[in-house]
């Protein structure tokens, strides 16, 4: 049996790992019911519309993809308050990496940061019930790390 | 037994379908270099690095992610020389979605005008031995619909 210190070390590394995988593409729209008349009604994409819209920036509309991947098309406006970036390209996609713990969140984050990504905006709280940082990778291209207790990986 | 043309017609609506895929998840990077460095080194994702250089713009690093999705990075000049677009934002971000024949291609493009996105490059032959088109959508956000004989989708 391995120690309480081995065991938390080995967790921590466990945390810090960031593994291959994108969970969700948010397009961040101008126009946010165009943008589901376009995937939904246009392409035929599955999509229960918009939701969310009891919250404050929370309407957003999801598309189920093969793989288990989903689309989410979500105001630019909104993504750039959540992500606390001006409106603007660097806002215009954001790709989401879930992860099954708050503390693999920081580990992420940390282990982004070491990589040289720019920490957009420390994990923390968020307003849908979960814990979520940004962080940008060199080219400013914007990715979420994200514990959503509704969408856990199943590692 | 249907007629040809019946068989013809139920395969033309078959290629003007979407599916809800996304293939790969290419970025446009400034520095192909430091993106491998970022995603590989860094990050510590599965990369053969970077290949295609033998073709002009074809420099490009792919990274294999978890369901089958995969990450590319590739030069924005390359991203737009390919596209036709000028180096920006619109740039940036390129999501494929590959499909089975050629004829789907210019289904999926067709259903997507259709749909209201712009066409940026109807669909062609390709310098890596397929066949494909890029698209916009209406927030500019740029697709390729590409039939790509080495990445053929199982249906």
């Amino acid at each position: 049996m391995r120690s309480t210190v081995e065991t938390q070390r080995a967790r921590r590394a466990e945390e810090r790992r960031m593994k291959p995988r994108i969970t969700m593409i948010t397009l961040g729209v101008e126009d946010l019911e165009r943008a589901v008349r376009f995937y939904r009604d246009g392409l035929g994409w599955p999509s229960k519309g918009i939701v969310g819209k009891e919250f404050e920036h929370g309407a957003v509309a999801f598309f189920e993809l093969e793989g288990g991947l989903k689309l989410a098309v979500w105001a630019l406006a909104s993504l750039a308050h959540d992500s606390g970036l001006a409106v603007g390209p660097p806002t215009g996609v954001c790709l989401a990496h879930n992860v099954s713990s708050r503390g693999e969140v920081d580990g992420v984050m940390g282990r982004a940061a070491a990589a040289g990504a720019r920490v957009v905006k420390a994990a923390r709280e968020t307003f849908w019930g979960g814990y979520a940082g940004y962080f940008a990778d060199p080219d400013g291209q914007l990715w979420e790390v994200a514990w959503n207790p509704g969408m856990v990986p199943a590692d």
